[in-house]
């Protein structure tokens, strides 16, 4: 669009939604002493009419409604703002469309003049780290900010990833699988785990404005924990705070966890509303406050939800601090429970692809579970990290209740460990036989009964030992009885396929 | 009962009552200048004792609140009453039980004198027609009008249905299915799809007001969204506005949809809860305001639910219209994603029986995906709603979004229905070696499997591409993982059994 | 810890939190005229700072803000204390910690000194007896005060639980399976049940305070309804009344029921979900009162929970009660829908342990549904309950719909029972064959199928149908689809294990 013809549009923009946007100034008069800068003015004056929804959605949250001025005031405790200090361009209006969007355009290759503002589509960890450093760097060395890497450039879960998404062809009553599309991966595995977003150029999209010229971006949108963005960073934090409400609410309440960390390979959510923490969490935290920072136990809330013990600030009600904040999300955590094939050691590094076990793959256990314990945190890390936890539930439990029940924890890590081990050996056996092809691990029938085993049963069983109370997913639903059942399935398949196999080999007449 | 009874009766009712229904004169006084009328304080009188909760529900309700009279004194929009006129005798009352129990008495196979009153046992939409014509007549040409004949009076799901429902024995070993009850039927199937109600004449109930006559309906109770009424009407209103609140707010949310658009076969809901946009829902809808009318997309919610996106009466926070009301379920919807072999562009029709495929049958594809072209809406229909969707969305998302976004569910249907397609050929093969019986397609274990892969699996892919964000139900849950497994089991499953048949047969020396 | 110790560890703890303490006793003066025992104060002072978020639980609940005295003074019908009187020493304080902790000290085995307090560890139905015996006396009555001998203790039972939490090793290709270890059946069906709590002595826990002597108990923590407690008794009231707000509100709310009563072998509460009346819960219960006591139909709630119809005392607007209120849950029932081979009328007996079939089995039913009758209710006992379900009912539904609803509900147990009568049928085929051995009937792959059959699909149709209006459980999940489905894979395994057992015996050739 030429200068003119822009300047044009504006003009006649800008005059439609005057009377209308008189009532947006009004909504933000309650918030006294708070300018709302020029370019952002500019932003809601169009974008109230064309994306009303993101200009409402802004103006309920905290970043319209205080300034990081405001904020250095709070004490150290009660700040939402990590940075020791911030440009001071940004200290004295709220944090509205260009002070996020405009940021570092020179780094993103998504940034593009939009009718006379130079706008990154994406903000990324990069540009919130202005205000929120330390969370952001937590982040980074996490597990979830290399959740990419970690699944895609792991050869063996690659191959997992194309054994389950490639297309398959029946070709002269043969099953013959492609490789998944980019954009079937994209709303599957990395729907989580994030995609990695491309610029390809310019192209020019028709809206209600008229035809306007925007970044050509690939893999978009996708809001993916582990996103890789324009700018070369990774991660993306509207994965939990999501859209322009920034909200801690909402990342403090179970539902949004619970958008991955479900059923049935990370039934996380699932369990938890089935525990008693989450039944009197259903129960009864209308009536709690998911807001306040930092977060009192017993009086912001009576039961914990996924944030409590992960990841949030929390003091007890005078004041001493019980956990500190951390966005690193592992980083409480001593084992590992889910996604492997055995449980193990948290990694020490969030980066899991630097993992190199006794047979030379990039996975924490061997096939029989021996652990790599090099690239995994040592006893006394784990000691350290189980005593943070319990002090968390030191808050409403007795440290007798406690021990007892990381006791059953323990306990139960071995047996489903053992159960998964039962599950290797008949697969071995399976291969061994001929009945399945060992070239690839995750591709036939009888293959898919294992990945159960570890992926579905005994991740369902440690989470709900975990986070007692959820005996359902113990027992029949994903459980022991999964668990058992499934090695009587596993025996039957490879007997009568032997059996089969020899028949037509005439092996058995050998056999006898 | 004789005349001279029911008087005594009524009389001793009347007196008991008295003291009590003073409260309710009480409550209902709130409303100022609203006077029930004098047949529906007779109803009260009663069953505020007998039934007192349908009374309680109905005083919340708008129609206890407001008069026909005051709600056509509102703005176009505002209106929830959609008649240009309706009949003076409706006008200055609240719309209570009579006048609605009492409506059309002629054309009721189901009204009686109950207690001198004529009454209806069922209100269907030719009585809420008074004052809703624009929403009977949008609804009445919809599928879940013709959700009854769409099921029952097409011979290939009416064969798949009675293969569920139907009763099995063992004879001699061997499994004989007999057709299924009635009452079976109604609670499966029909619970959802609807009954249709016939009246056999009176019989007697005994009640705590002694022994009463009252019409013997069959197939009843039941609310399924295409009921087919004593007044030879189709659908239930009450599906959605259930019970006697006839609450806007229940049927905004998403739990109303979600009764029968569930898991595993429509998992609309389960994949709703699972995506952003019910994450925010299930977070934050407390805030939020579900009886406006309009409803102002930013300032009424800030997340979609079902009713968002598919039937509600949508305004910016300007008071431009976003979207018309419809209550014609999927005319916002250019593609058919579930519950058929293969998806398709949404049928003409809201009567499905009277599609012809190239094979003759009444399925809106052939057995190998080729669509029943004549019978479904044409690109440009397609593009025109489509269109409209987009709208929606962008009330919060720019325009590249959301062509990011159906790009890759476009890409969805194309492979899901390739997967089903990879099946279908191999329940051909399964025919054609004789393992299988085609005469039903539907009743044997590896038919089921077949039916899996579309009715449960690729339904759910599309789903969840459609509702972006459960990566769930594209991935482990229903998703990519048993689509690619159950191909697998398919083809063991057609191994195995063509082994043991050539086998038995002695046809493997024959083949070697 | 010697006295000396001790005392001076009191000392500095009781100035450490005599500043907080203050604000605590601000927010219990808002109990105008409550004083807290000295006892409680003291234990008070220290666990606001070691267990805050305990004394805040506590400081919600109604035993924090009444007393006995004046919970003495309300109506009958009002009251939640159902002792005519209590001793003296009780009746003028909030009941604290001290109260219920230090109640019947002689007979608690878990009973210790705790910084100079006779405090006992658990707190059980018989402590709660002083206030509330008549809740107590109808559970200990029910079946869930046995919940741990009708499973344990019943040997055919026990071995379908061996046969699903046993530990399996795979040694020389064969599955041996080891009974379960006590935490592996402490946390799948004991988390329901409940554990027998043993106390083997004391033991040294070290703490924030320092190291303590605490009693070592067992199988500890658990709070399975069914528990058996340090003192003899059975039953754990926090299994519905959590922790130490006592709430009578979390117990009426459905998510409280849905930790135990859950798909895939009782699903109570996902059926209650689905269901209208849960539809209408989900949308609409935060505007009810769900700490009314008594409970008013139509006024506190406009659909039912879990309690409504199961346990809470119900009256209608004008004051007449519909329902008592019982701890008995099955004490409103009158046919047994879930759990065993086939469903039966209830038993006489919380004690199932007792019954005797005509096979000599403690069984309900014969293994081919004959039931035993002399340990069941009878016809007019049965009768009778059925008429108090339906005045529960017909507190919103009219007399004809009830009646409709329950005869749909008898038609559903004949026939699920049947399509289990066929299951039995086929296994026994499979045994009488030798492809599996009826020594245990519960291990074997073909005999998981069988017992999914009663426990996972007849179950959840009979469930659906009770509470009319989920569709889902009746037909695709978990219902008639997979009933059907799961006869038709009995056959399927039979069919080629049996031939296959020919081949290698050579029976084939000799059958020709």
């Amino acid at each position: 669009m030429d200068p003119c013809k822009r300047f044009i549009l504006l003009i006649t923009v800008f005059f439609t939604v005057a009377l209308f946007w008189s009532g947006y100034l009004f909504a933000i008069e309650e918030n006294k002493g708070i300018n709302i800068s020029a370019e952002t003015q500019a932003c809601i004056a169009c974008h109230s009419t064309y994306t009303p929804g993101i200009v409402e959605d802004w103006l309920t949250s905290r970043h319209a409604k205080t300034t990081p001025e405001q904020a250095f005031k709070l004490p150290i405790l009660q700040r939402r703002i990590s940075a020791e200090d911030i440009p001071d361009n940004l200290k004295k209006n709220p944090i509205g469309c260009y002070e996020c969007h405009g940021l570092n355009p020179q780094a993103h290759k998504d940034n593009f003049d939009h009718f006379g503002f130079r706008i990154n589509v994406v903000v990324s960890p990069n540009d919130c780290k202005t205000c929120h450093p330390v969370e952001v760097s937590q982040f980074s060395g996490s597990k979830k900010a290399y959740a990419i890497r970690n699944l895609m450039d792991n050869p063996v879960y690659h191959t997992l990833v194309d054994s389950i998404d490639g297309i398959t062809r029946v070709e002269k009553g043969k099953l013959i699988q492609d490789k998944p599309s980019d954009k079937t991966l994209h709303e599957t595995c990395l729907g989580c785990h994030g995609t990695k977003i491309g610029v390809k150029g310019m192209k020019k999209v028709s809206t209600e404005l008229g035809e306007i010229e925007v970044p050509a971006l690939t893999n978009w949108p996708n809001q993916g924990v582990g996103r890789e963005n324009p700018d070369g960073s990774r991660g993306a934090c509207t994965a939990c705070h999501p859209r322009h409400s920034f909200s801690i609410e909402i990342a403090r309440k179970p539902y949004t966890c619970g958008q991955c960390h479900l059923e049935p390979d990370v039934p996380a959510y699932n369990v938890y509303k089935e525990s008693k923490h989450g039944n009197i969490y259903e129960s009864k935290h209308r009536e709690w406050n998911f807001g306040n920072v930092p977060w009192v136990v017993g009086k912001d809330f009576k039961s914990p939800t996924c944030a409590t013990c992960h990841n949030s600030l929390l003091v007890s009600p005078d004041g001493n601090v019980i956990a500190e904040r951390t966005h690193d999300f592992g980083s409480r955590l001593w084992v590992r429970l889910f996604g492997l094939i055995y449980s193990h050691p948290q990694p020490k590094s969030g980066d899991t692809t630097i993992i190199k076990n006794a047979e030379g793959l990039p996975l924490p256990t061997t096939f029989l579970g021996e652990p790599a314990s090099e690239y995994l945190i040592d006893k006394m890390e784990q000691e350290r990290r189980l005593t943070g936890m319990k002090a968390i539930c030191n808050s409403c439990h007795s440290t007798d209740w406690i021990d007892g029940h990381f006791e059953k924890l323990s306990s139960t890590i071995k047996e489903t460990d053992a159960m998964t081990l039962a599950a290797t050996k008949l697969i071995i056996e399976a291969w061994d036989k001929g009945i399945a092809d060992r070239t690839n691990p995750f591709d036939e029938a009888i293959e898919k009964l294992w990945i159960k085993q570890w992926l579905f049963y005994s991740n369902s069983i440690r989470y709900a030992s975990a986070m007692t109370g959820a005996p359902d997913y113990t027992a029949f639903k994903l459980g022991w009885w999964e668990l058992s059942d499934n090695l009587q399935r596993m025996r039957d398949m490879i007997d009568i396929k032997y059996d089969l196999l020899m028949d037509k080999s005439g092996g058995r007449k050998r056999l006898k």
